[in-house]
């Protein structure tokens, strides 16, 4: 039978044969290599082609047929159901089965599978030991769990037995928040970083994605130009795409987004510490997008996705702090300063967009998710604990951020080019060789127990590979291991 | 100076000044009575006009500038900022001060306010006792607190201490929920409903408006017609909108919704006990309907709101139980059944769908929230606590049903023509008399203390008032307190 898969080519870059093969297909269809209406072999035939198992190849067909790439038609076979000729921006809609599915639904599928995904370094589960500079992840043993448990404990006794009958008539929470959070989240934004906000216009949101994706939403029509940085978290574009807007990639140097007279009424920025670079926008530049938004009636949404880890130098004060004409939404999340289960963050919004915020956040959810947790946090900032918190991680954080700095420094120059920061949970920098070498480099060490986290991103040097190295979960040692790796793989 | 708003027909309605000024001129503007452009008075004029405080008119003010009916143009006064003749389905992109909403924006603003809100009677506050209709609560006497909190307090110590390195490497719970709470919803609803169901295609949601939302955001394009049940749950026809669809209203009658041949490709229904009256839907109509949705090619959501509390007779399967080839959306909740802050739902997807579902999801939660919940839940239902107490509650929610249906035959069949049932945990009437005289009753009974939710809906004979009365959370006493007051009004 002629048919050919370049399978060979993928067996390197997985784990398992399974997801070499099912990469190895999806790539083909998406390319345009596997046309839509290709039928595909049957699972005997290619199981008996390709030297994998039978079951293997079922497998994959079912994931595929999932994804909406192939389609099984009864007593005919499996056929491609992908159109890759097909202009983004005109999603078809019969594409999912024959499910009809909405343009924003089409736009939902367009987009990649999955945000915090395992990653682009599959770790094979075999090394002896690891340093895993991917996860997603706090530093759990120096979190005060009794404190914390204490604050649940108390909450869940409050609110499970009292709820709707508090006041003996049902007050509800409403989709904002709860009303004692958002209060301590305004005195927090006061005190520690300058934000003169009231809590009606801060809205509690499950994690910094729902604000972006709600702000998208909100703001973002057919075909309107949404300014982003690159690189930048891809999250991002995602919600801009979705919401049917064309996402303009803005490239960042040594002191982060270089502002411009973009022709667009929004723009996503991370001022405070540019993701994933971890440059901090100056001042100086600060106004200058501050100006162009007065200019152009634009909206600035700043995400401030950890900056409350600073290891040096004074912290510049946010652009919500210096917008005196109400364009910027600030949003900030506690799942990197708390327990990366307690999806818990926030929006401030320009009085005028809270309620559409507001409105918007519960048609998805009239009431909210999480409640227990956020009146437990509330309860763990007001009795002052969470601040305590913060300063004893900060000076944690800034040892192993001082550490692994080092550490990379003295041993991969050669290899990374390191972009120093004063902030934040992972240490940055950009590939120096050839995309293949990297390729090699990346999975090399995978085999041995060590990964990280990358992006594909302009600078203004062009289209570039960024690394990043998350490290608040990793001990002394683990971080040790993974540098001595890395370094004797670079090197041989 | 000239200028009216009728605040007196206001004031019966609304338990403070400031709320019955505030809807006398919000609906003013709605209306057309003040078009766009309108000055306002200053705050000083019109309490001097009406005789309410300045600071009263200047809250009024606020929050109709918030809600972006009014804006403030700064040294020129207050002006009308609504088009009451802009047509619906073309929203302004220039509404919400200079903050350019999208048309979905748009679309979300032009909802009304809130879901679950205090409801159209307002309690005053004043009555010396009550019985509360209305509430969104449970028997929380009843709950079994100590289990639940074992298994709170479990969970937490396991969550919280190990997540992230639990493997080693950082395992993150997906978009779609805890694998285990799946697991054991696959089992319930095989076991208790007979739907056969995979934990794969089970996604947990944020409670069932999530659900609703999401289903409609991935399947409603521009224009496209949705059927929806009229009465029904007013949450789905403000998703139909938002997502830019055309909500068709179709009546019910004594035996639910009528099926015909609509032509859509999505309908929306609540065959386990029809939302809010009560009715059943007979298997010969579920059997149309499928055939309808296999004939159209269209898919049937099926929102099973509280088909758990059955008082009598046998359970008729769910449409997805009947459902031969995989066009019913399941949708169903926790939240009657458990804690009402519990915000657990679960919608069961055709496997095609499941995918571009858990992807929508995930642009607002890539990973979910109320985790700790979630899998405080799994627990319970693994150690079959769950099931054992919905068989309890079904006991006490069957008493207080017959006590409460008997009480309203009783004493209030002249004014309400009530509708039986067979489930659930309201009692459905509609009402006999004049749209002023409800208007009266209602609002006597609201200030002694006695309130209960209501809707305009049609049904095959026209469009009428409906009222439901909640009874989870009352006791006996309050029952019969609500109803001798109802009957005192009504005779009176």
């Amino acid at each position: 039978m002629d048919f050919q898969i370049p399978y060979q080519g993928y067996t390197g870059k997985y784990p398992t044969k399974m997801q070499a093969f099912y990469h190895a297909i999806k790539d083909s269809i998406i390319s345009g290599v596997l046309p839509c209406g290709t039928k595909l072999p049957s699972s005997r035939e290619l199981a008996a082609l390709s030297g994998v198992s039978r079951g293997t190849v079922n497998q994959v067909y079912d994931m595929l047929a999932a994804e909406g790439y192939v389609e099984c038609r009864v007593g005919r076979g499996t056929f491609v159901f992908y159109d890759a000729q097909q202009r983004p921006g005109e999603p078809k809609r019969e594409d999912r089965d024959d499910y009809a599915l909405s343009p924003w639904g089409g736009r939902v599928m367009e987009q990649e599978a999955q945000l915090y995904s395992a990653g682009s370094v599959a770790y094979n589960g075999k090394a002896p030991r690891t340093a895993d500079f991917h996860a997603y992840a706090t530093d759990l043993q120096r979190f005060p769990h009794e404190e914390w448990n204490r604050c649940l404990h108390a909450q869940a006794r409050l609110l499970y037995r009292q709820e709707g009958q508090a006041d003996g008539r049902g007050g509800l929470p409403p989709t904002e928040g709860d009303q004692e959070l958002r209060e301590q989240i305004a005195q927090y934004l006061r005190r520690a970083r300058g934000i003169a906000a009231r809590p009606e216009q801060i809205i509690v949101v499950n994690g910094s994605m729902q604000a972006i994706t709600l702000t998208a939403q909100l703001l973002v029509g057919e075909g309107d130009k949404v300014i982003v940085e690159s690189p930048g978290f891809k999250g991002i574009p995602r919600a801009v795409r979705t919401a049917g807007g064309v996402p303009v990639s803005v490239p960042v140097d040594g002191q982060g987004i270089v502002p411009a007279d973009w022709d667009s009424r929004l723009l996503f920025v991370t001022p405070g510490r540019q993701f994933p670079t971890g440059v901090v926008l100056s001042l100086e530049r600060r106004r200058q997008l501050l100006e162009w938004a007065y200019d152009k009636g634009a909206v600035i949404v700043e995400d401030d996705y950890d900056s409350e880890f600073r290891h040096r130098g004074m912290p510049l004060e946010p652009l919500k702090a210096l917008d005196g004409r109400e364009r910027v939404i600030h949003i900030g999340s506690f799942t990197k300063t708390l327990l990366p289960s307690v999806r818990i963050g926030y929006a401030v919004l320009p009085p005028a967009l809270a309620a559409p915020f507001a409105k918007a956040k519960a048609l998805f959810e009239p009431l909210p998710a999480g409640l227990l947790e956020q009146k437990t946090l509330a309860a763990f900032m007001a009795s002052g604990q969470y601040e305590r918190h913060l300063r004893r991680m900060k000076r944690i954080y800034s040892r192993k951020y001082e550490s692994l700095s080092r550490r990379l420094a003295d041993s991969l120059s050669e290899r990374f080019s390191w972009v120093k920061s004063d902030a934040g949970l992972h240490i940055f920098g950009w590939w120096r060789g050839s995309t293949q070498a990297y390729e090699r480099f990346r999975s090399q060490c995978a085999d041995a127990g060590v990964r990280w986290s990358e992006i594909r991103g302009e600078d203004s040097e062009g289209v570039r590979i960024g690394v990043y190295f998350h490290f608040p979960h990793l001990t002394e040692e683990e971080m040790e291991y993974g540098v001595a790796v890395m370094k004797r793989l670079a090197d041989s």
